[in-house]
């Protein structure tokens, strides 16, 4: 088998993380799928980013086996495993601990929907999973935080292709994507909206959710058949 | 018909804005305008910044119609139509989502004028008109925002060319001047402005506005007939 | 009259307020003084610092009149002026909006010792001086700071040898030193005192004063007789 | 004797605090402990960063007496040779005057466990250590920094080999670790985990700590015979 492409793929979206200012030291992963295969390339864990290379990458299936890779995968590897396995359009998964959403995530607060940076690319409040049973937290931790994902989308009746981010409570977002491109760009964008969302907080205590039109109108320009923003 | 000295003009205004920390992404753009030819270059929708070139700007006339090039122009264009169209003395116009100025938008608050950095640019508070009519969103969105943003003056009866930017309420700020150089400058002081403002309030809470005589003391310093700023 | 060497000495101060994060466009000035032969080196105004030169600082009197220079001084000139032929012993000052020093300035607050970060270099809270009176504003407004700045010293008998720094309320800090490379430095240090300080007053609103004897320690090792900081 | 090993890493250690944003000027300073040798290298005091080489770092005992080199030792100096002392399985020790984690120690707070970036590197709070007595102060203060470090280790009974990190109260953050790299690595996190928490305070003031099965769990991911973190 060759795995270069999710290799190639996976390194080049892991090191758009120190880039972009979402990660310090190794505390973020990506990896990145290849459905036809059956597996997706993810960050060794430990290893610093200035040290990475796509050949370093871990090549895993979707029940969490290391099928290719001197090194161990990240430690949150399960995670994306149970993700992929049963999102099955997801096509890169993104792991940070950035400051303001890993702040929202510590609070145990959805991050409400302030404006139309945020309706641009999510027409909800960005869901906040709450904290795990300490049953499953015993057990296959990050196995469970896949479930503990997936329940909180089932719970809040969301769509993981409409909505491609989630704060998982008391500890920090994952966003995810088509691509692992997509998902490295819907980290930042994360990031950006969850400090906004603070500030706004803090200036007006009172803030109004966004009104509906306006939710409506920014995502239609962005998403769906009438869509005019890019190329 | 040669419109490379827009192009450029236009080019390099957006350029500044990722150099000045006011961009993630695509989140921003700029125009320049030519009023002889009445067309002005705007950055084509979605295109990164560091794959823009003069060529790729778009040309536009004041009814938003794209003049000449192959690249859809930015999503807020019919904005940046309406205002060169009734605010003539305008050369360029920057929209960013820049964090703080953001962030007030989202609060739908005015600018206090807490300081001298804010009264060296503005006599006043910076507006922050309000959401538009569920009407008017669902209609000519971008359109009606240039209709919003004059309202919004003609209600605090502000003239544009005394102050150079608003915040769209829930949404981002618009900034414009002379030229691109100088609604690109005014970009910069605004969300310099909007921080300061916002660590004053947060400081003391109920910190006073500047007082009158230093309002106007410090615009005319470096505005009007006796200005002494510069050289 | 030769003034290369207070130029040069200007220039180099000036230079490192954009290296530091202290100034955005040209919001901010250094001079730097020749005591024998009774005139200052200062910023031009409104030059942007990636245009300055040792040749473009101006030479002025401490009567404010220029003495050399084809560019007009920094609008700050007077204030420079009066604080120089008063207070005998400056060789430097600066002047900028930097963003946490001007929030203070803005909130009318005198910046508490909370640290030994702040005890280091003070002995007492950084003093904010009060907005001047309408008349003064009116008046010769950049003289009339000058002596605003050294009334608030008189009233709070503080020496401006031992404190080299002040907030102007509603403007922006100003700090001086016996070189221009040290006030450059107590502005540096000034901006990140005021951050530390806000941020102890959002997490803690009833954070006590440093305690007398730590004060004194502090100070004591970077300054007087027994210091034993440095080399 | 030859001391080459550990002026070499204290001095790239050193260097690593400017890189990483810990230190503004001189205001920080790591040493590098040879245990056979009985002691330790460190940064010479307020000698700039950019003029620091592996020749100007001063070799102290564990009494604080200067061994080797012609510079005065950092003013901390004593700090870090009682904690050598005492502390036995240290190899290196880190002072930074950092902004987020120095306003916690300001404020007299421990900075609370609110999340898995906090958990993977501690169980507990972080401890903030109470001002010294006036006494203590007044007599060999660096010294008795260093009790004063220990005896609150003491007193809320935790183990210098499982926390290496800690507040002094007015003062600002120590840490230490196995190696110098690693207390440098752990005045970053502690830095981040501190800025974390004060947004997490903001955001939601009544934010719960992290549950107990949490804290193990993400503990021992990383530290202990069972971790998986890492090669």
């Amino acid at each position: 088998m060759n795995y270069n492409h999710i290799r190639e793929a996976a390194y080049k979206a892991n090191m758009q993380l120190p880039e972009l200012g979402l990660v310090l030291f190794t505390f973020g992963n990506v990896s990145a799928v290849d459905r036809t295969l059956g597996v997706f390339a993810i960050k060794p864990s430990g290893v610093p980013y200035n040290e990475l290379s796509p050949a370093k990458m871990v090549i895993v299936d979707f029940d969490g086996n290391t099928v290719e890779g001197n090194l161990r995968p990240s430690s949150d590897t399960l995670t994306h495993a149970v993700l992929y396995k049963h999102w099955i359009n997801i096509g890169g998964i993104v792991h940070t601990h950035s400051t303001y959403a890993t702040a929202w995530a510590q609070s145990q607060r959805d991050i409400p929907i302030f404006g139309t940076t945020h309706a641009d690319h999510n027409t909800v409040d960005i869901p906040c999973a709450p904290p795990m049973d300490d049953e499953m937290i015993k057990g296959n931790y990050e196995y469970e935080t896949g479930f503990q994902i997936m329940n909180c989308f089932k719970e809040k009746e969301l769509n993981y292709e409409e909505v491609e981010m989630i704060l998982v409570g008391n500890h920090a977002p994952f966003t995810w994507g088509k691509t692992p491109e997509k998902a490295v760009y819907n980290s930042a964008v994360l990031e950006s909206i969850a400090q906004m969302a603070y500030l706004t907080g803090q200036i007006n205590p009172k803030a109004p959710r966004l009104k509906n039109a306006l939710i409506k109108k920014h995502f239609e320009r962005k998403h769906g058949p009438d869509s005019y923003y890019g190329q």
